[in-house]
């Protein structure tokens, strides 16, 4: 048998992460290499009332199919979380969507043809590049520093890419780095767009667990020509099992993303999406989301401290005020590959941060997680981290 | 602001069935148009059990991340339904699909590059028609008749389409006829992919709700090379809300689907998977499935009956003997969108035949839906429908 795949297949692989927390599976591996939320907070009771009480009042309609652009009352809902960050929208702006992923590859889906480019943050997600690869895109890197993308740098690449289809960004708490862009660039990025006319794809899975510093508004609340696309979801601050993102866009992008969700999905699971309503009807989720943040924040502090207590003095690294990840750069003698081999013989893992960079990887960082773990395993697994790379001195 | 979407969104509009089920929310229409599976069939109270007892015994992992190829017991459940309908397999086989529309547009996406030909039956699923389009393909469309896609008609379409990507077909019950594909040819269609080197998708939502005659084995049950993807889903069997569906495939494709499925997706919602997989535990599928094919049999005589008594007499239709639809032709003095319209000022609604058709749309037919409605109501928009029909007289 001959089999001619279609020439993405090529470029789409598995995720290195996705991968890699399947072999890390073993109980006696500490993995900080995963971006899961902490499950003990999972609202398990609560979302327990929340399915009865929806099968109860509305069983029928909860199992049935339904609408591509979802389920209104938690549409509603939405819109009123997206005014109080500084979007005001309505439901006719919103699409739920099967996971925030879902809308990386709508993105992908609606804008790239082959050959078009993606303007991204470098380092990005690595799940948005697997995404937009699907459709073989160019993908054009722009650096960043502590204060996010750099401007100058995002000009140069405008100037350098006419015709980029998208800036994609992940403003608060960036994955992989943790970062977060500055007011001011925020501003900025806006400017450009319209400048060069390009359509920004502002990603935010993070920006409600911020427990420092001051709150920003996100990019979309500067946008004046409605071309800023919002992407969020609720597996950071509710559940990740659920599948549930949205995205806020104008109208006319927002008929493409339900015309290719409808060809892609049909709909998202309906129950699931009545059940996330009903438990933000009858619960109060901003409360839910301070217990994390507190939690979140004290896991932060360790990893903080155990990285200048267990970890060699002159390795770089972010310093998030919220978010999942730390990233933590090496010096160039030190191979980030084999770093991590020498770290999986001593039981500790991470994501090297090669797999976040949609061109040439780069060997010399690594993403750390520190949502979904006690602040005894962190200490245990930062000591062991410090070891494998004390045999570098 | 000029924005260019990618090519490829030119070709993807919105389902015409999923657009007219928005318009036919009045109540005082009766709609055949819809696909829905009758929702007072739906094991509400099986479901609720399932769901506390998910979140009682694993609600940690129900509501967190998973991997992409899904929830094991509920993967190995199926493995024992494909061995039932001839297809032994295991669970390293078998991917949880966001319901099997995401089999189709994941089939695409592997599988298609712009201008490749996509090889399926004349009428067609339209919503299969749509998620390939996203892939630019061209559509070789094969005659049925009431024995299901015509052989000579298959061999003259691989004849002259040499290097097509996949043979598309819906052998049991098939959207938008209702017909089905005689043993004798699904042997036959095995052969002629093995002869021309091409792989057949076999999408299966229907098979096991048949309520007369004998059950047909699947196309993939007489797979000698590997060659046949097979696709089906719970969404007839148990709810369509929970948007669980399944893809069944040897190795090469099989890592294919989850790579791509990984950058749409991540995974299928968990907690749903869950849920299924419970109630498949607690509950004998089969036996409810036995409740829907008695009421649905029940409603299918009632309509042949109307469409014998109440519409004229010359009129061609399908005999399913299990399925959703029944297919109706009409003479070519008749054209399907002018009766569409007379029909909904009579409260009374179809979906035209035309949307079936992925090149030329032909004007003579319409799909007929008996499942989602009682006895009663389709008497009554049978007689709304007749009385229609008879203003042609």
């Amino acid at each position: 048998m001959t089999v001619n795949y279609a020439k993405r297949a090529e470029h789409v692989g598995r995720s290195a992460t996705r991968e890699i927390l399947k072999v890390l599976d073993r109980p006696e591996i500490i993995s900080f290499a995963g971006g899961l939320p902490a499950p003990e907070l999972f609202p398990v009771e609560a979302i327990k009332e929340a399915c009865s009480a929806v099968l109860d009042e509305a069983g029928e309609q909860a199992l049935q199919y339904s609408t591509t652009e979802g389920f209104l009352p938690l549409r509603k809902a939405i819109v009123k979380r997206m005014e109080a960050v500084g979007v005001p929208t309505d439901a006719d702006h919103l699409l739920i969507l099967t996971g925030s992923q879902q809308g990386l590859d709508l993105t992908g889906k609606i804008f790239l043809d082959k050959g078009d480019t993606v303007i991204c943050e470098s380092p990005t997600y690595l799940a948005a590049i697997q995404a937009f690869k699907a459709y073989e895109p160019r993908f054009a890197e722009v650096a960043m520093d502590d204060f996010g993308m750099r401007m100058d740098e995002l000009e140069r690449t405008l100037q350098q890419n006419p015709g980029a289809k998208f800036i994609y960004t992940i403003p608060d708490f960036q994955n992989p780095t943790g970062r977060t862009m500055v007011l001011e660039r925020r501003k900025q990025m806006v400017a450009l767009a319209n400048q060069y006319d390009v359509v920004i794809l502002e990603d935010n899975p993070y920006g409600a667990i911020r427990f420092a510093g001051e709150a920003l508004p996100p990019v979309k609340s500067f946008d004046t020509e409605g071309r800023v696309i919002y992407l969020s979801t609720f597996s950071k601050i509710f559940a990740p099992g659920f599948r549930l993102g949205w995205i806020c866009a104008e109208s006319d992008f927002m008929n493409r993303y339900v015309s290719f969700k409808q060809a892609s999905d049909l709909h998202s699971d309906v129950f699931a999406q009545r059940v996330a309503a009903k438990y933000l009807e009858l619960n109060d989720l901003d409360a839910h989301i301070q217990k994390i943040k507190a939690v979140y924040h004290a896991r932060r502090e360790i990893m903080m401290h155990c990285i200048e207590t267990c970890l060699p003095g002159h390795l770089k690294h972010s310093a998030p005020e919220g978010g999942l990840f730390i990233w933590v750069e090496l010096p160039e003698s030190i191979n980030v590959q084999a770093l991590f081999d020498r770290c999986l013989k001593n039981n500790v893992a991470f994501v090297s941060g090669d797999s976040f960079y949609p061109n040439e990887a780069k060997q010399n960082a690594f993403r750390l997680n520190y949502s979904n773990m006690s602040e005894e395993r962190i200490k245990e697994g930062m000591k062991r981290l410090g070891e494998a790379l004390s045999e570098y001195a």
